[in-house]
């Protein structure tokens, strides 16, 4: 796998999404570094699901188990986690772990070396010497970005998976999110003509704005956004959206929504983010899931929650067969799995290992 | 290994310590969740003794420490230590580490998501779905126990070990000191018919409370509880002696139990507890093991120290052959190798190779 | 490999740093704690060298990293960083990763039991009872040191590597150093012979005056030290150096230095030792190699750096192929799986793989 020859970093700024996916791709088309969503065309997501699925399912047994540990025990990560977020954190260790990928954590940053003066370039890129991947986290918008792009123009190139960057990027939950409606839906043709009714915060929520762009890759989906105005959601994703020919539905009526949609995808109010005298958090309980929500849900919905979740959704509401959020988290830890295997270009062994086990 | 079906909580937690430890068996009758020192019977403390002696032994070679390791090597466990101790945590960390257990820690609590509001039962539910086995402390009384109960009424139960939970229980502290005592009386006869002294603040360790109530298991055994009065083992533990049947005695004489006991128990005056205006430091003097006591001590005597210590065992003690605090520390860890193998029934094993290795 | 056997602390703590160094050779005669950078001699210093070599070479296949890691996959190592220092750390994480060595952290030493009063060689003796090697890092000069001593009393003697002590020792360091220059001259006659010149801050940089000392092994070595006065290199440094026959030279003429040397090692101004009222943070101007030097220094010369650097290296002289610093990072990875393969006896493996590889 080689790194792609990237431009100066004025000129790499400066493109657009799908201008920068295009330059980030390595030698034999796959993405060398996983910064943004948009990297993602629909082939990549269909063949990623395909192998996450197949590889819980080859991690039922121990033999299948082993194998998976097989195919990166020669590779290390760092994770490298500048912002705390124990759940993703973890969901990335694991997922390095069932593929044997030693893992290395950084979580506290205010190391000796930062404290001297060094910059976080050079101390990331004195950390990446070590290692043969990274997964970072940073509460700077941009800066796993940076990263990527020094790296890339260094003598050791070592590919970047961005796990949540400021406010703006978080791919590996949109992938997550997708894999969770892809196997919701299996058997009921997929995610392709499914309606999607997002409800919450939809204007701070970076999880939504990125899932609602992916969701353009599948024909015929229609989108609800069901929000009190201020907290609806960007006028730049609906632009977005109406380029790429999606119908959506901007609205306050919870009940209506709840009893339309396909997929229920609740969101925290991310009042931590409140402006000065804003107040947003008594919305949450005009939008929040009950009991009675139940027997409102179609009963062949999913309900999906990225989590944390505050009062969004009752604690009682966890035991209806149709409460995705807990599978969700699984979810994420089997598609990063998919990820790395993906970027370490081993989806043929376990190809063939599948065949053989169905065989 | 089926997780038991646990009643409601409320009807749950109403029961009496020997009702729960009925009710945690999973289908083979072992114990599933490890959360009090009450869930253990004689026949199971020794095996378990027996299994941490085979065990080893059989880590003497490197052929058997690879043994060892393939044993466990396709499973991750969580540690999750919401309250500091480096001791307890690397005990654990290396008994996972010996018997090829993937680990991964949790230790700042202060994590994203609790700042954003979730619950702790959200929490650690999160974090559970990734993992096979959870290692739990906690500085909440009861709390892994409540973990365990909601684990075990999902979709995906996952075992729960109880590394120290408030001030109340730390069940494998009892079983190390267990089998030290197991250990060191192997030739002469086994615990059974000794006479166990506990010094120091018996009133607040949690150590000696546990360890007197499983002495109870092993007949004629004696207890001196050897204290000041205000800081002597809590009548519930005299009332559990002596529904047992053992013989115990309360004494201020530190020097007479010295000369008679078969093992001296130090433990620390914990003064952090110390109500307002209480001062229970100086007592440490008067109830401190000097090199002078060397001479009183038995032959054939051994003496323990849960660690830390301050000035309760000298350290010119430290070469005594009688003291057994040190060895203490690694039996620590061989006795959490064996009962994570008994969680996961994985003793046969053991058992065939150590017969293949003295045969 | 068995532990040396130390005289009583007070004996052991008057010895020289030569006598140091007989004592804590093993049975084998080779380190059995590794603390200072005097007990390094020439021949240990080439075979290291070659080892390391040896071992990256073989990391350049999947089957020569399962190899290596095979090495010393059935032992544990503990990292105890009582200071925080990411990238001595990440590097010897890595190279324990390298040869399958487990790594356990203990990074924030406030723990509880440090808190309830024990002692730190009791703390460090306790977590030393799971693991079988400890490297440790420490603010206070000599702990490491003590605790070897202590270790090596105990029943249980473990080895210790010295991964920085206080402003005095840090032999890792060293050894990363040589590494570079012997890697950078290997094909000009090795390093005998050289020009070294050393810039900044050197009267509190302890790489400085290790590696200097080291340097005295290598015949023909001339040294430049590059500083204004009051931060130049201890006159006890210049005496170890004429006793040794080393011909050096004081100097404030950076440009000249830069034009005659075959090394130029740039440090970081100290300014955080700064006494109160000295300001020597100014001087760092008039030490920074710029792009202009690049011009000066020789074509075959080499530009290094113990990083992390603030402005004594401009970030434009990355690129230059002489600038070292980068690679010298792995270095120090490699050297460090050098020196702990060579402290577990395990160098004939090595060989054999690589002969057989280049044969």
């Amino acid at each position: 796998m080689d790194a792609p020859t990237l431009p100066p970093w004025e000129v790499y700024r400066a493109l657009s999404p799908s201008e920068k996916a295009a330059r980030l791709r390595g030698t034999d088309g796959r993405p060398y570094h996983v910064l943004f969503a948009q990297q993602f065309d629909r082939p990549f997501l269909d063949r990623l699901c395909e192998l996450a699925t197949r590889t819980r399912r080859i991690a039922k047994t121990k033999g299948g188990r082993l194998f998976l540990q097989s195919l990166l025990a020669d590779r290390r990560a760092m994770l490298y986690f500048a912002q705390p977020s124990t759940r993703t954190f973890l969901s990335f260790y694991a997922a390095c772990q069932i593929l044997g990928l030693h893992p290395a954590e950084v979580r506290d940053t205010q190391t000796s070396s930062e404290l001297k003066g060094e910059s976080p370039e050079d101390s990331v890129r004195t950390f990446s010497s070590y290692f043969d991947l990274i997964i970072m986290r940073h509460p700077e918008g941009g800066f796993a970005e940076r990263i990527a792009w020094l790296l890339s123009t260094t003598e050791r190139a070592v590919p970047v998976i961005n796990a949540g960057s400021g406010k703006d990027e978080h791919p590996t939950q949109a992938l997550l999110d997708v894999y969770t409606l892809q196997r919701s839906f299996e058997t009921r043709g997929g995610i392709e003509g499914k309606t999607v009714a997002f409800v919450g915060d939809l204007r701070r929520g970076r999880t939504v704005r990125s899932l609602a762009q992916v969701l353009s890759l599948y024909p015929g989906v229609r989108i609800l956004f069901v929000a009190p105005p201020r907290l609806q959601i960007g006028q730049d994703i609906l632009e977005c959206l109406t380029a790429a020919g999606v119908p959506y539905e901007l609205t306050e009526d919870f009940d209506a929504a709840v009893a339309t949609a396909d997929a229920v995808y609740m969101t925290r109010i991310q009042d931590e983010w409140d402006a000065p005298g804003e107040r947003t958090a008594g919305e949450a309980d005009r939008f929040a899931f009950g009991v009675r929500h139940l027997s409102i849900l179609r009963p062949d919905a999913i309900l999906m929650h990225p989590l944390p979740r505050r009062q969004e959704i009752a604690v009682e509401v966890d035991r209806d067969p149709r409460a995705m959020y807990w599978r969700q988290v699984r979810n994420g830890m089997w598609i990063r799995v998919a990820l790395i295997l993906t970027m370490f270009a081993r989806e043929a062994e376990v190809h063939q290992y599948y065949d053989d086990l169905v065989r």
